[in-house]
């Protein structure tokens, strides 16, 4: 199954739980066993997978990566944004995640989240979830 | 194929190859060709691939994480982990290896490590052995 | 579908584009549908998706990386590249990028970058062209 996930960031760097979006496809998919699989095609985003209940680890994530990769820096880029580009590699452009008995395996404290480095911007997230090979 | 491998882990931060136990886990699947699947499902914890041949390589990874993302900081989060939270992120929560005739494909110098960043703690990984689809 | 990509590196830090290796080994594959995987299997070098625009992009990747992760530091492994040691886990050892219409599906801005961090060198990267199965 093929699908996609839109998401509109509203600052400069954000973390968005995505987790509901993707436990809504997998639902909806019905596979029982197999792998959820998430790309982001933007070079300035990434995905992570870290705590979802207290709203202040994304908050210190965000202000952490700040720190050691500084918006202003010894950078040529002429955009501006070589920061955001820098944390989109450090995080990485996908993720894939287990299905098992039609759910995502995911830690207790485990959510699914997009990185937005360099907005605010629309992005689009592709999804595909496979099944295991019979 | 599912399994697990529990991990002990002594200090705050330590990596600790995970590689010989992959390596019987494979075996055990009888599978000669496919794909390897780790999930680590902690916030503060982390997989990565590096050299296991000199333990000054592990020790210079953790000092290295250690002074541009210091344990003490500008940091909300009340648990006082949020430099482990940053550190999973970095390294990722997970890891997919090739599996040809019956075995791992990793390079000469390549180990896999489980990588504690606020234990120490009993920690859980997930395995997963998919042969490849006919 | 397996296959390498021999790469030759020539300074010390740098990234090289092999999007379009990747490009040619899926259409060789004739493969419709599936995934393209790629292993580094070595321990001081590293892959990752980025923009292949402007090269100034991955100019200011790599002094970003430079600035935060120095070549000289508190480090003991005898061979003096644990900072490349550090890169390679940074970013990963691996990707997995889909193939819908036989073709890679990237970003507009995305390109497969190689990244060295201990070079130069010669390098060979594992790729495997997997089908969805059916």
């Amino acid at each position: 199954m093929k699908a996609q996930i839109e998401v509109a960031t509203h600052t400069r760097a954000e973390m968005i739980d995505v987790t509901q979006n993707l436990t809504a496809l997998v639902k909806q998919s019905r596979i029982q066993e197999g792998f959820c699989y998430i790309w982001n095609p933007h070079t300035t985003a990434a995905l992570t997978v870290n705590e979802n209940a207290d709203p202040d680890v994304t908050r210190d994530i965000l202000a952490g990566l700040e720190r050691f990769v500084p918006r202003n820096g010894d950078y040529r880029h002429a955009e501006g944004n070589s920061a955001a580009h820098i944390k989109a590699s450090l995080f990485g452009p996908s993720l894939q995640i287990m299905i098992e008995d039609a759910r995502l395996v995911l830690g207790t404290w485990q959510g699914v989240y997009f990185c937005e480095f360099d907005g605010p911007r629309r992005r689009r997230l592709q999804v595909r979830i496979v099944p295991l090979p019979e």
